[in-house]
């Protein structure tokens, strides 16, 4: 139960689509993710998804439209709805989400991580 | 299921310790707070609760210590532990805990909102 300083925890891995947990509450947890490039059409069939950018341009895709995300933006990605994250440079990205999510859903991947590692 | 930008959010709203909804997920809630001043000490029963300081300075007081959030920290509060947010000047925090979170906890208070507003 102490102050967890955001920008200090994206300091210590430089590793992209590999999420870091911060903190956990309620069954959710808080995660980070240095993202660049395309990542993968998945969706979480259980799972809301927040995504709230630190730093950078995130573009999130849907299949009939695409949003943008800037720094101080978030955006909740409901259950059941399919998307893919575009960064054309780095992007910090902070997620809240349950714990049992998947970042890339029922999809594996190369860039599947089963087990987030805590930092 | 549109960008919210966090700050421009607080922009529409001047009163203090009055918590406003701006996201919902998982059973979860995102609120937004002005706050100034101090608060009253309370719990929540069976709610852990995440501050996370978007500008100024926020004081936890617990019983038996202080913990000092600044600009892009975060902090989780585990359920059942006494609290009192306290900040000198006027601080905004975006908090995330499930939807059913009494912001005075059981303390029915002066300073109690029952229904957050949505914006």
């Amino acid at each position: 139960m102490k102050p967890i300083n955001v920008l200090s925890k994206f300091d210590l891995f430089d590793e992209q689509w590999s999420p870091r947990r911060i903190a956990e509450l309620n069954g959710q947890q808080v995660i980070l993710a240095k993202v660049e490039g395309e990542f993968i059409w998945h969706d979480h069939k259980d799972e809301d998804e927040l995504f709230y950018v630190i730093k950078g341009t995130l573009k999130m895709e849907f299949r009939d439209r695409t949003e943008v995300l800037n720094v101080g933006d978030l955006m909740v990605v409901p259950r059941g709805v399919e998307h893919k994250p575009v960064a054309q440079e780095e992007c910090w990205v902070l997620l809240f989400e349950p714990m049992s999510t998947k970042h890339t859903g029922d999809v594996e991947h190369a860039k599947t991580v089963n087990e987030y590692k805590v930092i």
